[in-house]
């Protein structure tokens, strides 16, 4: 194939638009809403909106030492620039780093299995049910319940929320109880706000983002080409 | 080395911050002021976030046919995962594609020339001034213009706006008129807002990021795999 | 985590060695040979190394249309350097390009189900079985018959070979007649000379990159930004 | 532009071919001298293949702690694929990791100077001279020995390999001995073979790409998510 390349996302030149919408009404949205909008074709009502910005602010970093934040710090200590340093975190958010949020949604959406038969499968299986536990929190992980209490107060949390707290309380009968952590809020109110699972690593890559920007930008401070401590093994 | 990672960025686990800000103050934050606290080391006042989400928004997708978005796409045709689609898609934005802004604030920032030797400087060379020219708009570029205007209104506007225009003027009067563009407004708001020019990549890929993940997620609904036409020249 | 990395690979600085073996004794090595003493822990016999010259060789590269080939040029054109570019030719060798290897020793050395078993499932399944068919080639494809001759000839065709010739055979009965391709041919010596199938495509990979740096340099002779034609479908 | 995609490299499908030699002769030959072919256009002499085959296999893998086997394990350990894994890997090979070579092959290349004017510039700027001095090795690296020993005998030693001698005994007049290392005993002798600088970082990609297949498939056996130790240094 080579044929002119077709999007319904966006146009360039002069009459540009963004899903329909000119690109100097564009330019009086707030960042998150012309982001809600570029990838959903439609503008955020207020609440959506707000819920939004708590969400992406909330994953916008996490420390120097995930995987993602070393490997943007390390392809730039390499000697490179902002764009490939960048890139070199985003690769490092595969299925084991962020993806708990497209795991859970994923999860939330199959309605063809209940709360119950969802645990079952999971004990049965003895994978981690997406959503659920905490390395440091054992009662409650206060960012998810900021979540929770903001959608409520919102009044745009639904039936998904309901199934995520469901799966967790049927969870503790069965087994133990744990908490809901943030990538389960995040994932049940996210879909009750009509988000396709197939989005969950991408709205994790936008907020994460000006973190790898951030941590690139201070290693460029620091001259030196960074040479880990290794060790042979081999006989 | 194999000392500890540093960071004065943020930090993980229970009390967790950004820049000093605990995560549940980060979380009520719209995510603009969160970029721009997580890249500045301070909140932004109520005007510097107004024009910082006109800005964000302005770029966040620009057609089909960008370097950026054909390397997203044609890498997740290759059958990959969002990921690895929006990291190739960010690669291509290197010195000739969004690099613009970051050579504009350079040259604006670089307060050791005046706009008269700046222009005498780059006619000699015959390089392109950064910021000045569009290939569509000859009297006004509307982005450029509105960000002017929405500055102006804000009460930020200030000597790097100046000298932008003094860049422009200078060279009209040397050579030929050309439009202020939308890099050029950007990055002398921007340069008046006090940011680094190392910054001026960083932010367009941040602006950028959405776009390629609506991008990506749209030719994730494309099975074929993209061969292109080609055309062997050889002997 | 954070303790020293640990690798039985190789080890820097005096006294270096690659696999237990010195590296002065590495460098009077054949490139192919220690290619394959890094991946497999042990040399290559001469036999092996004749095949595994003509594989390597034989993927090396496959014109300018294929996506990998786009994306690197692609990432190049926005101002990039080699590395940035080749890896953004690498990021799209993804499950649908450079796959079919992996994939078809998977099937291969599952030795829980015979040629009858396979065929079975995929003619039920309605899926390609890898290694077999070409858009081209109706009777044989000569590459996949030269590897094929070449291991005979060396002695070293063995279980495999038979097991994917059995496949095509039982399929040709079931079904319809296919040629074996280049890539299942590969597939079948690589499982005889015990190769793991996960490595299948890390071989690939190691013979494209010559390739691809080859398409870099190319791309590097040409001044332009590549902007590609595309058409908004949006309404 | 839309255009088909042009190239002087090699074509697909029936008769297809690489730098005009047909794709079965191209499988006959070795690996080694078919990169040799793919990148200069020309197939090498047997002496040409000899050392290549030598400085390639010098530079397969150095230990587990350089930067690019650091950002493709880290990357893996997200939770990616080969092809992901190792693309992490090679972006971090920018200015400062392997990129010696290029400025090596520049710097001898470059013959409006003489070694004597060339030792006095960098004296002055204060920068290394690429290729010379070693962090461990202070009077001979036995790798770059065994480099011009070789070319030596193959006959193919010539102008650079003494320009680059002769830098060095400048240098040590000048200022202080330093050892003539492998970078520069590469850079060196590829410039008598006729390669341009622009190649000098491909080729180190080319020969690093099977180590780094090596460390990332070395990686997948760990089940691990790799989360270094940081500290956060902010108030």
């Amino acid at each position: 194939m080579s044929d002119k390349w077709k999007t319904s996302i966006s146009s360039s030149g002069e009459d540009s638009v963004v899903r329909g919408v000119p690109r100097e009404e564009i330019m009086d949205m707030d960042f998150a809403d012309a982001i809600w909008l570029i990838l959903k074709g439609e503008k955020p009502s207020e609440q959506e909106s707000k819920i939004f910005n708590t969400i992406l602010s909330s994953s916008i970093d996490h420390g120097v030492g995930t995987p993602s934040t070393v490997s943007a710090r390390t392809v730039q200590s390499g000697g490179n620039d902002m764009n490939t340093s960048v890139a070199g975190g985003i690769l490092a958010l595969g299925d084991k780093h962020g993806g708990a949020i497209e795991d859970c949604m994923e999860v939330l959406q199959d309605e063809d299995y209940s709360p119950e038969e969802i645990v079952d499968v999971f004990i049965e299986s003895g994978d981690k049910i997406p959503g659920l536990g905490h390395k440091v929190y054992e009662d409650v992980d206060p960012r998810a319940e900021k979540i929770f209490e903001k959608a409520e107060k919102l009044g745009i949390s639904g039936k998904y929320v309901e199934r995520m707290k469901s799966i967790s309380q049927e969870f503790a009968e069965e087994k133990v109880p744990l908490v809901i952590n943030v990538d389960g809020a995040i994932s049940a109110v996210m879909s009750d706000l009509g988000w396709p699972s197939e989005l969950g690593k991408g709205f994790f890559i936008i907020a994460r983002t000006p973190g790898l920007v951030a941590h690139v930008h201070e290693e460029m401070e620091n001259e030196d080409f960074r040479r880990e401590d290794g060790e042979y093994t081999g006989e």
